[in-house]
């Protein structure tokens, strides 16, 4: 299938030009001024800008929790991605306590295969360092593409590892050239602070926040940094929420590490003025918390200096049902909320439009930088001859509204509900297929396919 | 005339890929496969890099100095950055006392007319700051494609402006929405060692160096930035050296103010062991000073980090007979070097094959982030259909050394003398014109433009 | 005369005990439990604190301002000095352009002579740096016995020093010994500004403060400490009101060099919240202005961390007559507020009530560093055997109100009208004489004596 | 008892000046000039010091490791202590694992009862938070008098604790006012290295100091601070060694947290030269290790800056037989080494003879400092009226080599063999008796009494 893309404004994360773009079997085979070639579908973009498809380098989609999982699974999860202009998504394989590491990837292979509509590839979530896991880890990167290793420093008891084990993984990612991911808050500080306001009655959603303070992220962040450090492994740090954290990253990259950042959406738009809410805040609870509105300052600033690699969703929704039902106890609440569709638009609208970021900076934070720390570049990421022709049409004047009431994500609430936004993703295709075109879905279930990645 | 480049590795500061360029009218006109297109030349490129034309922000051609000038004119200066893979410079005219803008402009433009190789614009280096002076920047920006002005914060008595002249000029450029650079160090301070120095018969180069030390160029360094915050304009700091200096800027970046910073390759490659050289090191005098090893780790540590945006060359050549001659009291020795040859080479060397720096921080460094802090970028400083066809055809492997015998900067030194490079210009094309082929030049003087700047 | 001080506790910047003090000769010469001795004057000091006399080492009496001066001379100064516990004080003797520095210090010793009631010294506040005076340097230090200069990087075209005047200066007091201080603000800055607003009339005394903006001070500030660097002088910063500021003396710290901050006891307790109050505002216009709250905690925090060293005053009253005719013209009104009656009882009251400081601490401040720094110690600055007998009976609990209808300084309005302190000077002694106690002066005008300093 | 010091210079934190001493039943009662009294013995002080007794708060006599000891007991420890001028320490009472606190103070109180020359106390050295040792924490501040506490970060399966025991001990110890230290060191960290040199062979006592690298200790005193700050306890790090970790401390400042520093004698004056030197490096085998030159540099700057408040030793002696003996397996060496008697002569003779710190600053460092973080002050750590008489008369001229031919430790090797120090302890009084006097020990084993302290 061929596929012109005419007049659009072509946006990379250095480039902005405006030309025509040719796809035949599923690549960019030509950018010229004025194309003069048949191609079977045409897409007419003057005053249309042109991006590399959305990558979203962290999302759960049906993830058990307790008796219930994440409400999108990976059909609803990649569909509403595509809605919003996310073309690949990378989500987490979670190893169980004293199981291989092997179980959990054909564990996600089941739960994605033949259902996905955008590409995918998996994060390799350990949760148990033992001498055979690790010893799974070269099959990993080498064998399955799967270079990149998650572990959590918190939910102690369950997914926390300690130094240790952190330190055993590290050793061996790096001896493969692989990337250590973190969860960096610090499960101790937390479960002492969740035990405290329990034991002293306070169990409104409020208390979740304040269970999660600041120093809680900023420590493990660094001690994380400081356990790469040692081992010489490169390392990326999850949903980056505040200052603190970010003047961690600010040392590692003064003594020359190569440590990436991410953060997500919600943090850099929504404030934890929502958990002043009662029981309505338990839609916010997740994890680390939003925070307060110097600390979205200080994320702006980090994304314009470099601190910040990428911003991605943590798309992570339960529906009402579960998070309001708990919301009398929030440390029962399920941690995540719904976003995997909204990114794209509204970091435009947030960013571009609001001046705070540049075209092509907008370009880095929801596609390249991803594609090139985790491996997916130069096939995705970008807009050049030979890379896959993921591509976003997107409209920069449009405006909309957000609400549960369109969306296309499997959850019963917005995180975002009333946000006007100006911007949309008219036309979204993947590997030179039109998946959406003006609202409408055109591709089919399982389109998707796993990528196999290389650092 | 067309042109077409095929099978090239095509480097961005984004991208890397493999593909066929097709020059038309002076600008890539597309970009392909295997283009099945008939061209005039045909340039096969295959093991080779294709990089955007080398922009250096900063030469000095034809300067006056006393008695005599900078020995490379805009002949000779230009011819030798081509023959270096660069194909664009920014020169600066230089205002005198009691002058106008304009005088100074019109000097340089007859200086740079009908005799360039490659193309090039100016910056307009202020030195004395009258009513009269600051209205013309108006103009100057406006109209004649100007955006960029230089202050000098030393050489007192006669370039030094002090911070209120500065602040007088930043306020007006502001206003235009141009960009203020300086050559900061603190004049004062380097004029009193100098005259301690002197008073105790301390008269060879290395008193140079010694006059100069690192707090005279981070402390100025600090002060630019902060008259620059006070007046929200946007700026340029030239050739920074050392650790200190880049600390100012890092707290620039921390309050999220616009600071861009360039550093030139002989800070990168060469330090202040070369002032124990007795006379022979006035080669190495230049302002500032080369410095520690120390410096050299934090310079790269910096590119990498996004505090430093381009690596320039300060291009000013003095023969040996005004360096030498003058090298019993080093206050007399005229400052400068030459090195517009060597830049693109040398960082290729020392920088990408060391693993100091990836190829696409390369490409930001010698070309598109000059061009986008300078409003030459979208025309100048990337490979993207519809810029201007200014293209290097690299050898990536190749061996030679660099030495006076073989340069062709009208300097009868270098200072690089028997450097082993790894990586070669093979072909240099300027608006679609072979410019050099396998060391021959094939274009005329004259072809070079002026190019009108807008931010 | 002797004097027996019996069962108070008795403070010094380590110590806290109670103990009886027997004073003879001016000095104390005994200090004991129960001491069974004779005295010509007892006093019973149960539950009270005994504090070193308070040094307030920067004041301005009788400082010609225009048509005008400062309204407190030598005489009403340190009258009110004493009655607010402070024994001991250096003033400014003010070098004319193109004068000489004995001839300052000739016109400030006829101003003190005979007139003083407590001790006093001078730095000398140069404002040319004439080859002359710089001569003069090595007299004043090492025969009169003031080794503290003090220079003005504000007030362009009157007092303002440039950088290479500053260094000549510096190097000289080097030689000999002495320290540097300077009122550390840019001046072209400041004048910028001014400039600005008055040309777009806005002339109200909120222009005051903002003319003056933290970034004025901290490059300043920064500017002078480098060059103290390069001259290895000791240096002094006055009057530091900010965090930007404060910035910069831990920079300083961190390479080890020696420098000392002061704040005011007005950059303490009050803010710039007091420029909203139109005309009436023109009360606190002095330089540097009253800042945030912000600051506020950071001066408190700079001073338990050890970055600052004394807390004076700068006192340097005028008439109402004198600010408030001035005000339609921020720029017109003399600069300076009266303080010295307040200092004392205000930080007890403000800091180690309300348990911001220590006791210790809090005679650190207010005493034992200006004395260690200025080359007061030991004679004065503590509570010793041998030391002068300056001391402060001091009540902590007795509340009384701020007002100008009761305090003694020759100044029709207070900046601190209507606060409410806790803690009383009670009896106040100077060199074994009772000065004042109960609020009756028991010495004759001209018991201060002139101290030589010496480092 | 009475003694009477003729003549000393007495120095205090604060204070210089010469006077006499009186001391009776036990205390100083008298300070003064010339002083007209009878005493039963006289003391001539003529051109000697007088400084406050040193206070050790970091020692371990007796200390228990595998089947040896440390081999200074409380009786050959103490003994050596007054030989150096240190006339109180502080030993640890280390909790077994799964007892309780008083059993360890029971123990510890048996080691020192009636054996002690010189005054004494314990840290609570916590190893197990179970919920009853918890709970005892009240008692043993409020009624034993022990109000620090002690816990460890490494030696991971024995006495490290995780991050939420060390917040449960913080929590209790907040509540009754007292303090928590920390050795802060990464236990997993230093694990995961000593695995590492083990298994790859590398065995001599070097990579004992490779196994435990600067970020080992930065890290894990940041987390420390991190975990005090979430409590808002007060806290102290023991035996600080670097200058990543002083940045750790100087980032609590910055926040005003309330930390206090220790580093020990050995960190100032020994490098990790020593470490090549074969088998015979196992006698510098100490935790955490000797570091750089550019440390000691940090350390010394650090000490003047305010961020180190106490010189201590964390004496900790093993004979030859147990250090060498083992030296084919560093990890196998026991941990310390000798110093309680070199530190107050060596850090005179480094600090003030070589002008590092001032006479005011070295008795802040050895005495008056950990008298007052530690509840010891006003009884100790100063000379004042009604203080103990806990004095030493040191003669800051006398030169000689420390040697263990000479040393009084019960030790068969000297850290500093060979060191020529300038400064020496001639007289040592402890409660008003003369414990030393010209090398000859007068008091009686069991002398020193056990200090009940309070914050």
């Amino acid at each position: 299938m061929s596929l012109l893309i005419r007049n659009g404004r072509i946006i990379t994360a250095t480039d902005d030009y405006t030309a025509d773009i040719f796809i035949e079997d599923e690549k960019i085979s030509l950018i010229g001024k004025n194309l003069d070639i048949g191609a079977e579908n045409i897409i007419e973009a003057e005053n249309k800008l042109i991006f590399p498809g959305g990558i979203d380098p962290h999302v759960h989609f049906d993830l058990p929790f307790k008796h219930t999982a994440s409400s999108d699974d990976f059909e609803t999860g990649t569909r509403a991605a595509l809605f919003g202009g996310t073309t690949c998504v990378i989500d987490f394989a979670v190893q169980n306590k004293n199981h291989s590491l092997y179980s959990a990837l054909d564990e996600w292979n089941i739960k994605a295969y033949n259902k996905s509509y955008c590409d995918y590839s998996f994060h390799l979530n350990m949760t148990d360092a033992t001498p055979d896991a690790i010893k799974e880890i070269k099959d990993i990167i080498l064998r399955e593409g799967i270079p990149s290793f998650k572990i959590f420093m918190a939910y102690k008891g369950t997914m926390m590892m300690d130094d240790r084990q952190i330190l055993a993984v590290m050793d061996e990612v790096k001896k493969y050239g692989g990337i250590v991911s973190a969860h960096a808050t610090n499960g101790d500080m937390i479960d002492y602070l969740v035990s405290k306001y329990k034991s002293e009655g306070k169990l409104n959603p409020l208390y979740h926040y304040l269970s999660q303070p600041e120093i809680s992220e900023s420590e493990a962040t660094g001690r994380f940094i400081d356990l790469a450090n040692l081992t010489n492994v490169k390392s990326y740090v999850v949903h980056i929420t505040c200052e603190g954290t970010l003047n961690k990253i600010k040392e590692a990259k003064v003594r020359s590490q190569e440590v990436f950042a991410e953060t997500c959406i919600q943090y850099l738009v929504l404030d934890a003025s929502l958990y002043n809410k009662g029981t309505d805040s338990a839609k916010w609870v997740i994890s680390p918390p939003l925070r307060e509105k110097k600390d979205q300052y200080a994320l702006w600033s980090a994304i314009n200096n470099g601190l910040i690699q990428t911003v991605a969703t943590d798309h992570c929704p339960f529906l009402l049902k579960d998070k309001i039902t708990e919301a009398r106890d929030f440390s029962l609440i399920p941690n995540g909320a719904p976003g995997i569709e909204n990114r794209m638009e509204l970091l435009f609208s947030e960013g571009v439009k609001k001046n705070r970021i540049s075209l092509n900076k907008y370009v880095e934070l929801t596609s390249t930088n991803a594609a090139k720390i985790f491996g997916l570049h130069p096939h995705k990421g970008t807009i050049a001859v030979d890379s896959d022709a993921d591509i976003v049409v997107f409209d920069p004047e449009e405006k909309h509204t957000i609400s549960v009431k369109t969306h296309h994500m499997n959850c019963d609430y917005s995180s975002y509900e009333g946000f006007e936004v100006t911007g949309k993703c008219k036309t979204v295709i993947i590997r030179g297929h039109i998946a959406i075109d003006d609202n409408q879905l055109l591709i089919n279930k399982g389109f998707g396919k796993f990528i196999k990645r290389k650092l």
